[in-house]
């Protein structure tokens, strides 16, 4: 049997190329995962995600789904791969995130979160137990311990307190899945979080405790919530040190082109992100050339491909100044070409980022492509 | 050379299979015309307009494409064809109809219509010259002549003085239209527009004006504006036995299937409507077995393929179950399936009757099929 992880080449530094294996094909690391929040990634078909984007992984939620459609409706589809016609990997995050920045009304408990809905005011409760046995619902391939993850920023006790908590959740979780299996036949693996802010050493501690539980991944949640670009990749970097260097590394939550490409030179290897479909949907598209407002009126004649450098039919198909048109007449095809266009790109990003770790010249090619990508164009 | 119009089955009664031949490809007819409003039928990428939905032929609007994205960028992008790269036929209305529905404030007098733009309140005028430059700038294979199309109700007198003013502005068109060749080396056919409201008299004397002009092809407008669906089957059918036979004749507007189906019976060969779009996007799908509400409490748990009957891929690779979720939680991926199942059901409904016209069944299997059609399911 494959193992769930193997890593093909490693930098002299942090950097690595690798491949999971899953009961629905493979992933090459490092790897970007569209976020499907509530069984769709917006916008986009499937056949799209997978023929054109070329997504090896989606995202999906665990809150949203949990609200909708439902539990009932997902175990009777027979799981989210069913349910929504996609046969490659998924993973879902545990809910937490959500009950946190999303419901309108919450109370924590050590024994779990009491939350209203954000869509109909009702009540439910979630605990670490009850995120497992959603998740096993729902069916992912790969599916995230229930934790807290603090906001940006956070006193120092308080993040304390609420690793604390993650920790002991976690124990909770791994118990609960020891005693109960899957339920659609396919393998689902559990990646514990790493939390802690921006503290160091609340860091260096979560990342050693995380290590212990020995899991078959690892995750680091709690970046991407407002902080410094530089503060996330310090902590990255103190918590990476840490991880288990044998096992794939993700990163929640993250980022923009550059903040991707700066975390895999720090050792991570799975990432995902709402801003290539957020950001596409407010007109922004990602390029190798830099960042292109679409609703600019300097491609208001700009006959030329959407993107002479992306991979996507979208890029040829469709001009830049045909793209614009669409977003100044609030045309759902705007959001839709602008989406493809995004994820091909970050899809593109990290294939491209992947070749030159294998090449051996991933650092210097990192830094010479990145004042490109930041670029306003 | 081609001509435009070939029949190449007439049935006993008025129905008749045809080929239309324009510099952007062959359309068999009769055929439905997918609207694409502001250069993008909505929510649907052009390759699945060819592939998925196997459309001949698309509709755009003068009013909005003169507003969004104006002459300027159309003609400096070689006119609508290149602008939205759809390379098969395209045909534009003339605006009137929009002038007169939309712009919140006109002033109409003999010469044209003042309006005022539904989107910033700017000023412009359009006259039966001004229609024809702009179809001359947006460039489409078939162009219709500028007229008023009147509401319903509409008082006799009204709708006499309304037809008389159009039959004027005809001759204006084709004046125009001898003096001003087309711009980008592709032959354009105009097309003159009965009108006459819903009084037998009017429009016996406008279908004869109009056939007068001898123009490649004909229009009927002013119906399918809110009038019973008897009234409009009454008067197509006074329009059609004067309309010459040997030219298509284009019904505006139109409609339901029933509707698509009676027309074709009573001779029509071109149809457009905004309603297997605009219905997708509430949720509304069409199929040969009636008519779908697809945030009906029904589907929920009804995993079966969407449309056993349809045609396009949507109907295969999402169930009912999945369509529902995504319409009840307000995806965008729910308004583009149903936008290509319905367009794709459309498309299958025209070719099919073509088939029965052609095998000579047409009438008998038209009051087989309506029966379903209608039903709510």
């Amino acid at each position: 049997m494959q193992p769930f992880f193997e890593i093909e080449k490693k930098t002299e530094s942090k950097a690595r190329a690798g491949v999971i294996s899953t009961s629905h094909g493979q992933i090459q690391t490092p790897i970007f995962m569209p976020v499907g929040t509530v069984a769709s990634v917006k916008t986009v078909h499937q056949h799209e995600l997978k023929e054109d984007i070329k997504a090896e992984i989606i995202l999906g939620n665990t809150y949203h789904l949990y609200l909708r459609p439902g539990m009932e409706v997902m175990q009777n589809a027979g799981g989210l791969h069913q349910f929504m016609k996609w046969d490659l990997p998924i993973l879902t995050d545990s809910g937490g995130y959500q009950v946190f920045s999303l419901s309108d009304s919450r109370k924590m408990t050590e024994e779990g979160v009491k939350f209203k809905s954000h869509i109909d005011g009702s009540f439910h409760f979630i605990s670490p137990e009850k995120s497992m046995e959603i998740q096993r619902q729902i069916g992912a391939d790969i599916f995230m311990a229930f934790d807290e993850c603090t906001p940006y920023p956070c006193e120092y006790n308080q993040a304390k307190t609420s690793m604390e908590l993650t920790h002991r959740w976690l124990k909770r979780c791994i118990s609960w899945c020891g005693e109960n299996p899957e339920l659609y036949g396919h393998k689902q693996h559990l990646f514990p979080i790493v939390q802690g802010s921006v503290y160091s050493d609340l860091r260096k501690i979560s990342a050693e405790v995380i290590s212990e539980a020995d899991a078959i991944g690892n995750a680091i949640g709690g970046l991407s919530v407002g902080e410094p670009e530089e503060e996330m990749y310090r902590i990255t970097d103190i918590v990476t040190d840490i991880l288990p260097v044998a096992k794939p590394r993700y990163l929640m939550g993250v980022g923009t082109p550059w903040n991707i490409l700066e975390s895999i030179g720090l050792g991570i290897d799975m990432m995902d992100c709402v801003m290539p479909t957020r950001n596409a949907r407010n007109a922004m598209l990602f390029t190798w050339n830099g960042v292109m407002n679409m609703k600019n009126e300097k491609w208001k004649n700009d006959f030329s491909d959407l993107d002479e450098f992306g991979t996507s039919f979208v890029d040829r198909e469709y001009s830049k100044a045909y793209v614009r048109h669409l977003f100044i007449a609030k045309e759902y095809l705007a959001k839709q070409i602008a989406s493809i266009h995004n994820l091909a790109f970050y899809l593109d990003l990290v294939k491209t980022a992947r070749q030159h770790i294998v090449a051996g010249d991933f650092y210097e090619w990192k830094d010479s492509v990145t004042p490109a990508l930041r670029q306003r164009l």
